[in-house]
């Protein structure tokens, strides 16, 4: 079998994968070999090996969803699990000061991806969801990591057409420069109604043991009332909380335990 | 290439991620190949292609760790995402009437399968983590997914020899049949100080729109002062709630919505 057969089967596993979306979170045999671009024959043979390892499950309509097993080992991704163990107590903490949303996110590409949330029953409604992704220059914890990102990748975004999505939607190069900097002085990134017309985030960096931001902490509060006034400095707190606990026991060393 | 071969590849796909636990969170490419039987080679070419899609990640000491694409594709699973959105703002209920950890868990084989917890930084200490396994017999959760099993997997799991992890942990199979009906009969498991000395756990039954049991809400409190008069009607009420929001909007449409 050669190198390039090889990748070809690999590439194939993945792309079954792939099929699934939070829109699609279940698929018929049918569907898979479309959307893979697989014969039925060859989409059916590697689900079935997928399903006995528990990579994928089937339900009982006959239809094929992502399965526990898979997801008991990407919990294992030291971004996800690491993380949010130094994060959750911190988190909890935020939560009840707030009874609002509060989030755990990392900077993926120019994504956000959504690692944890703790929401109150009456807390303002948001639309990011765990294991989600997230424009950058619009969420509170998005310009806090955009903020601390290599200067190459700010002025990569930045220069890129950006999607609005209220009026207070940041959008001008120029201005969004101007945020990053904010941001980077304060320490805190607030957006207003920048996601929705009724949602304000406030961020704060969270840093590793060597100092670099590997995380954003927010607080997405109700626009008419933030209480700015209690949310920045608990947001600001655990946030250096979480990294003071990063740096007493290494993300890695952590993890090991 | 023949199905055989194909199969290979998958399998060589499945055992990397296999090689990764709770305790090797971090791997070289040379024990991947040592705890996957793969050459060098082999394995180099196979991580590269993993690594290039995002299933693994490369650490900055050259490791190679779970990476955060495969995490987002694998909360996509029903029993992750699903169960985890519809008791969450139940779960932030319980924790703020107890401050202890309240914990979430499905039954996976014979073993308890924890999707989510919500833990005070004064809780009492738990051994079980958001990802881990647990055998069933001495957990609140497990008690409750044992209980109504059908009756050959529990009678299988009965008849097999049941670790000790405390001086108070049911192994005996006529007593462990006898708290299994009376968690039926009582709607509620109790489990007490059977996995530590000092934690008493107690667990509900969340059901599916079909009436099914799919999944147990516990919460663990400090065996010396349990409260068990507050905590048993929250946590009935809690796993009630769940149940009929599951039933109002059943799991895959809540999904994909």
């Amino acid at each position: 079998m050669s190198a390039s057969r090889r990748r070809s089967v690999t590439s194939r596993v993945l792309s079954v994968l792939d099929a699934f979306s939070s829109n699609r979170i279940q698929l018929s045999l049918s569907e898979i070999s479309r959307r893979t671009g697989m014969p039925m024959a060859t989409a059916h043979r590697l689900i079935g090996e997928l399903v006995a390892w528990g990579a994928l499950e089937r339900d009982p309509s006959g239809r094929y969803q992502i399965g526990l097993r898979l997801w008991e080992v990407a919990v294992l991704a030291p971004r996800g699990l690491g993380l949010r163990g130094a994060a959750m107590p911190f988190m909890t903490d935020l939560y009840e000061a707030t009874h609002q949303n509060v989030q755990l996110a990392v900077l993926d590409g120019s994504d956000v991806v959504y690692l944890e949330r703790i929401s109150g029953r009456h807390a303002v409604a948001v639309l990011s969801r765990v294991g989600g992704r997230w424009p950058a220059h619009a969420t509170g914890v998005g310009l806090v990591l955009l903020a601390h990102a290599p200067a190459a990748v700010q002025e990569r975004y930045v220069a890129r057409p950006l999607v609005s999505f209220t009026d207070r939607t940041i959008v001008d190069p120029a201005r969004l420069r101007g945020k990053l900097a904010e941001v980077r002085r304060t320490g805190i990134a607030i957006s207003e109604r920048q996601i929705t017309e009724d949602a304000t985030s406030v961020a704060a960096p969270i840093r590793d043991a060597g100092g670099e931001v590997v995380a954003a902490l927010s607080v997405v509060v109700r626009a008419a009332d933030p209480q700015l006034d209690v949310v920045i400095p608990a947001v600001a707190m655990a946030a250096r909380g979480i990294t003071r606990d990063l740096a007493r026991q290494p993300l890695n060393r952590k993890q090991r335990a």
